[in-house]
C-alpha cells in the first residue's frame, strides 16, 4: 500500500487555494510574514524544558507522540489502546516500554491522520526541524526513528537551542493559582535571554465541585501566606498570587468553565457559597453560580492589574470516566457542548464591558456562536476580543470558517492574532505556519475579488501574523 | 501607513471569485440585472426625506456617519467614544458639534472597516453618488468632505433626486402602528412620482413589556378613535390601523419578536392578560404568551387583507443598558440569540400555514437554522417565504452562505430577493449592487459546475435580483 | 420561457470545482471508483420490487414522482395540492388519477428544482436510465413520458434487470421489527442472485408514545411466538426478532428517536414503564425515558449479536397535522430540530462506547453539531462512527460541508461511506454518482493545495466511495 521510499516534500504554495492569480497575491502576502518571530500568547509547553539548559526530549516517542492527545485519540478511536502507545496507567499496570514499538504502531496507523491538521503539523516538524526526507510509513518507520534519536542528542535539539531557532518571541505557559512557578524562577535566574512568562490558571481553585477543592485551598493558603478560611480572604490570596505571576513577567489570566454563565453575588451570598464549599458541600447550581461571580470577579481584578483576561468555555471534560480513571484526563476525551454567550456573559459585560481598562478574550468549541453572538459582541463591547480557533478547529478549514465567519462583522481589529495552544512544543512553528498561511490565503482573496487593495492587504497580513497578538496581550 | 494619494476604484468584477471562466459566466449573469430597478420592500429610510421636495441631507458627518450604527458601534468596540462622533446625549451632556472633526476622526479609524460589508458599501457610495477618485484616509479626509458637501447643496443631492437616480421602483418605510404617516400622505399630495410606502410594525402596541406600552395604547385609541379599553377593542384598532396603512399603499407588516413563541390563547385568555397589562401588571411568561398569540393573530389578520406578514425574531435589544441609558436604543448593541422556529411557529402554521392567502416571510440571525429549520419549513409550508440575508449576514459570506445553505432545500423560488434594510439612504445602491453580484457569482458557479444551464441561469438571475421580491410583496 | 428542444447533457466533469488543475485531479480520483459496484447500507427500497421478476414499474409517474416526498413537498409548497399530483387521500377523497396530466404538471413546475439534488438526481436517470436527451420542459413533457413509458414495458426495466445494471453489490431494505420478511424469503428462494437483505427497525415497537403501539406489540408477540406481556418477554422477543432478521442477512439495526437521549433504567423501571404503557396510560416523559434506556439495551444487544446500530435522530415528525391526517405520514413535512449528541448519549457511550464489538452509526439533521459534537465523538470513541449527511443535507453543499467540517477531527476513517437512503430506486445510482464526485473534488483540494500525495489521494478515494461502507458495515 505504501511505496517505501515515497518522499516528503511541503511545497512552498501549500495551503493556498488552487486559483493561479490568488495564489501569487497570497505567496506575496505569506512573504511579508514567514521571518517574522512566534508570539505565543496562549500554550502549555512545560516550562521545565528551559529550566534546564540541558534538557534532553528523550525519545523520539517522548517527543513527539506521548505528550499528543491529538495523536493518541485518533488510534484509540481506531481500537488501539492507550497501553499499547505506552501511556501509563494510574495503577501503574503495564504499558509498552518499547519506544521502536510505539514508534512503529503510530507509523503503521499514520494514514488515520491524511487530511487532518495533525499530519501538517508532524509532516512539518519531521523535514523542517529532524530533516526526514521521506514519508512516514510502516516501511520507514524505523529509518526516521534513528535519524530523529540521532538529531535529539546533538545540542541544537536541546529546548533552549529550538526556542531560539523557532525565532520565539515570547511563550507563556499555562499555570496553576497555585503554583509556586520555580521554573520560571530559574529561568529568569539563569540569564538565559528566552522569554518565557506565566499564565495565571485559577480553574482548580474556583471549582467548587472539584473533589480537589479543598485541597487545592490549602494549598493556596500556603503559597500566599494568607488563610484562606473566608471569601475575603480568598480574594486576597487571589490578588497576592496575580500580583506574584505578574512579577515574574505574566500578562494574562486563563479560565476554562463549561460555560460562560456569569451573575454578581453580594458579599454575603459568596460568602455562604464558599464557606459550603469549605465544608465539602457546595452543590451544582451553587457552585455554578460561585463560578460564574468569579469570572466577574477576575474581571474587576483584571481592570485592577491590567492582566488580560481569556476564557476557555463549553468543554466538557472527561466524557469518557473509566478512560479517565485509568489514564487520568486530557486523554482526548474532552467533548464540547453548545455554548451561549449573550445572555450568559451579560451580567459581566454591563458591569465591566464598557471599560478601557479591560481585555476580555473569548474562546470557542462552538463555531455556530461566530456569527450569531461572539462577533456581535466584539463588534461592539470594548473589553471583547475574540481568540483564533480553538482545540479541533485550528485546522485548515477551521480557521477559513474563522475569518469568512467573524472578520465582516467583528472586524479583523477586534480579533488578537493566533494561540498555538499547545502541549507539543516541536509543533509551534508548523502551528503558527498553518496560520499565517492560511491568513494570506484569505486575504489574498479579499484582494483578488476587488474588497481591498493591496496597500491595505500588507497592514493586515501583518496584524494577524504578529502585531495584534503583540498589542492585546501587551507584549 | 497609508499613501495619500491612494485611489478609490472599483473594479468591473469585484465580489466574483477569481476562477476565469466562472467570472466570465458571472459578469454576463450580472449584466442581465445590473441596471433592473431596485424594488426594495423593507427599510428604515425617513420618508421625511420626500414629504419635503427641498429637503438637504446637512453635511458629509450627517449624511453617512450619524444615521448609520453599522459604522459607529465599530468604532465604539475600538474604545471611541459616541460623545466623540456627535451622537446626541439624552441627558443634552456635550457631544462634538464639529462635523469635520467627526469626519477626520472617522477617516481616521476607516482602516478598522477593511473587508467588512461597511467599507464595501461606503467605498461604492463615495466614489459612484460623490465621485470621489482617492481612497478615505486621513491625508484625504477633508478634500473628501469638501467634495461631498458641495455635492450636497446641489439640486441633485435632494433625496427625490436620488430616489430616481437610484432607479428605486418602490421603497417600504418601517412605521409605528400609531403613525398617523403624515409624510407619506404629503408625498402623496405632492403629486411626486416616487412610490414610497408605509410598513405596519405593532411591536410598540403588542410588547407588554414595554415601559412604554400604555402610552402606545392611548396613542392607538387616538389615531384609530376606537376607545381601546379591551382585547376586542384592541383588535378592532389594529385592524382599523391596517386598513389606513393599506389606503395609503402598504404591503405589508412586520414583527420584530425576541422568540418566534406562538400559541393560540382563548378570547378569554387573551383579555385577562391584556387587562393585566392595562393595569401595568403583564409579567414576563404572560407577555410572550400574548406576544406568541398575537403573530397568530397577525397572521389570521393578513389572511384576511392580504398584507404579507414578515417576522424578524432573534435580536437581544439593548444588550447594553448603560449605552442605552445615555444614548437609546439602536446604538449598535442589539445581539443575536440562538433562535428556534421549528417547534415556536408550530402553531401559528398548523391553523395558518396551509391557507393560500398567507405570504409569512422568515428573517433570522442565527444562521444554524438556515439548513435545519428554515430551509426545511419554507421547502413544505405554502405560507412561508425566506427573506435574504439580515443585519450582520448582509455581507458577501453572509449572502452566499445563505446561497449555499438555504437554496438546495428550499428551492429559490421559496424565498424572496432582497431587502436592503437600511437607514442609510444612500447605501441602498450599494447593497443592492453587492446582493446582485453576490447572485451572480453563485449561479455562475451553479453553471460551472454542471447543475443547471444558461438558460436556467439567465432566469434564475432575473428572479433573485428583482421578480421574486416583486412577487412576494404584490408590489 | 422555454426552448423546446433545449438539450438534457451530463457534463464528464460536471460537480467538480472550476480550477482546471483541480479539476483535472479530481476526475482522474473520479475515474478510478466510477465503475465500482454500489454499496447501500441504508434504504427505503420496498423488496416487493425483487420478489416478483416480472414486478414493473407502472407508468412514469409511478416510479418518479409518487415514491419521492422530495418532489411533491417542492410542489406543494409553492401551492400545488397533493391531490392535484395523485397523491392519494385517506379518506379516499377524489384525487387525480391521469398519470400523463400529473407528469404535465410536474414538468411544468420542474424549474422549482433549480440548483437543488432533485433536479439533478432526476436529470441523470432520465438520462443515463432512459435514455432522455430533451430538457424536461412544459413543452417536451409528453414526449419524454412517452419515451420513459415504452423503455417500462421492457424487461431490460425490470427492477432485478436494473439492480444488475446499476451494479448493486448489495442493497439493505429497512423492515419493522414485527415484519416477516416474506418478500426478503422469496427472493432467497428464488435463486435470484441479487443480494438483497433486511435492517431491522424497532422504532414502532419501542415508541410508547404512539398510537399504534399496543397493536404493534400484539404482532410482536404473533410473529415472535413469545407472549409479550411483560418488560423482559419484550426483550426476548426483540432478540428474537433480531436473530431472525439475521438468518436473512441482516447486517444492521436502525432507530429513529425524537432526541439521541439515553439513560439505563434499572430493571423494574423498565418494567414499570412498560406496564404503564400496556394499559395505554405512557407519558411523555416516561415515553422519553423509555426509549433512551432502549437505545442503551439495543446497543447491549448489538454486541452480543454483532449487528451494527445506526441512529437517525432529530426528525420532528409529521410537522403538518392537518396534512398528515389526510394523506399520512411522509409526505414532506418532517421538519429538523437542534440536536444535543455530547449529554444525550454519555450514558450510552460510558457503557458500551469502549466495547470493540460495537458499531454505532450517528445520522443528523443538525449540521451545527459536526464540528462542535459528532466529530469529536467520533474521534474519540472506538464505538461510533458518522454517517454520510442524511436527507435535506444529502446535496452537493451538504456533502461539501460534510467533509470540511467533520474529516479534519474525526478523520476519514471514522466514516462509514456513503447511505443513499432513498425509496426511488432509480436514483440510487445518481445519488453515488454525486456522493463520488463530490469526494473526488474534496480529495482533489487537498492534493491541489498540498495536504496530501497523490498515493494518499488514491486511497482515499477508494476508501470513501467503496471500502468504508463494507467494512463498516461488514458487507
Amino acid at each position: 500500500m505504501n511505496n517505501p521510499m515515497a518522499k516528503l516534500t511541503l511545497a512552498p504554495d501549500r495551503y493556498f487555494g488552487p486559483d493561479p492569480r490568488q495564489k501569487e497575491i497570497a505567496l506575496d502576502l505569506y512573504g511579508l510574514v514567514s521571518h517574522l518571530p512566534l508570539v505565543c500568547p496562549h500554550g502549555h509547553v512545560d516550562p521545565r524544558l528551559f529550566a534546564d539548559p540541558d534538557y534532553s526530549f528523550g525519545t523520539p516517542t517522548d517527543l513527539l507522540i506521548l505528550p499528543d492527545h491529538y495523536l493518541f485519540r485518533m488510534l484509540y478511536s481506531q481500537g488501539i489502546s492507550l497501553e499499547s502507545l505506552g501511556l501509563p496507567r494510574r495503577d501503574q499496570g503495564p504499558v509498552e516500554t518499547d519506544h521502536r514499538k510505539i514508534w512503529q504502531l503510530f507509523a503503521d496507523q499514520f494514514y488515520l491522520f491524511r487530511g487532518t491538521p495533525s499530519s501538517l503539523w508532524l509532516n512539518h516538524e519531521l523535514h523542517d526541524i529532524f530533516g526526514v526526507q521521506e514519508k512516514l510509513t510502516s516501511a520507514s518507520a524505523q529509518r526516521i526513528y534513528d535519524l530523529i534519536a540521532a538529531q535529539l542528542t546533538r545540542p541544537e535539539f536541546r529546548p533552549r537551542a529550538l526556542f531560539e531557532r523557532f525565532h520565539i518571541e515570547v511563550l507563556c505557559s499555562t499555570d496553576s493559582a497555585t503554583d509556586t512557578l520555580e521554573d520560571h524562577r530559574a529561568i529568569r535566574l539563569s540569564g538565559w535571554g528566552g522569554r518565557l512568562i506565566p499564565t495565571f490558571r485559577p480553574d482548580a481553585v474556583i471549582n467548587l465541585e472539584s473533589p480537589d477543592w479543598r485541597a487545592q485551598i490549602r494549598a493556596l493558603s500556603t503559597v500566599s501566606g494568607i488563610e484562606v478560611n473566608g471569601y475575603r480572604a480568598y480574594l486576597q490570596a487571589l490578588e497576592q498570587r496575580r500580583a506574584y505571576f505578574k512579577s515574574l513577567g505574566a500578562v494574562a489570566t486563563d479560565q476554562a468553565s463549561l460555560t460562560p454563565y456569569t451573575e454578581a453575588l453580594s458579599a454575603a451570598e459568596a460568602e455562604t457559597i464558599f464557606q459550603s464549599g469549605l465544608r465539602g458541600e457546595a452543590a451544582g447550581a451553587e457552585a455554578a453560580r460561585f463560578t460564574g461571580h468569579m469570572l466577574m470577579e477576575m474581571a474587576r481584578m483584571s481592570i485592577e492589574d491590567g492582566l488580560v483576561m481569556q476564557l476557555h468555555p463549553g468543554s466538557y471534560r472527561n466524557h469518557n470516566p473509566s478512560l479517565c480513571e485509568a489514564f487520568g484526563p486530557d486523554m482526548g476525551a474532552d467533548i464540547p457542548i453548545a455554548t451561549e454567550y449573550t445572555r450568559n456573559l451579560r451580567p459581566l459585560l454591563n458591569k465591566y464591558g464598557n471599560h478601557p481598562g479591560l481585555t476580555l478574550i473569548l474562546f470557542t468549541l462552538d463555531e455556530g456562536a461566530y456569527t450569531r453572538e461572539l462577533a456581535p459582541l466584539a463588534g461592539h463591547y470594548p473589553a471583547v476580543k475574540l481568540a483564533s480557533p480553538w482545540w479541533f478547529h485550528d485546522s485548515l478549514n477551521g480557521i477559513a470558517r474563522f475569518f469568512d465567519q467573524v472578520m465582516e462583522t467583528a472586524g479583523l481589529y477586534n480579533t488578537v492574532g493566533f494561540h498555538d495552544d499547545t502541549r507539543a512544543f516541536c509543533s509551534i512553528p508548523a502551528r503558527h505556519d498553518v496560520w499565517r498561511r492560511a491568513a494570506a490565503n484569505w486575504i489574498a482573496g479579499l484582494v483578488a475579488r476587488g474588497l481591498i487593495d493591496q496597500e491595505d492587504a500588507a497592514e493586515m497580513i501583518q496584524d494577524v501574523a504578529y502585531r495584534l497578538a503583540k498589542r492585546a496581550y501587551k507584549l
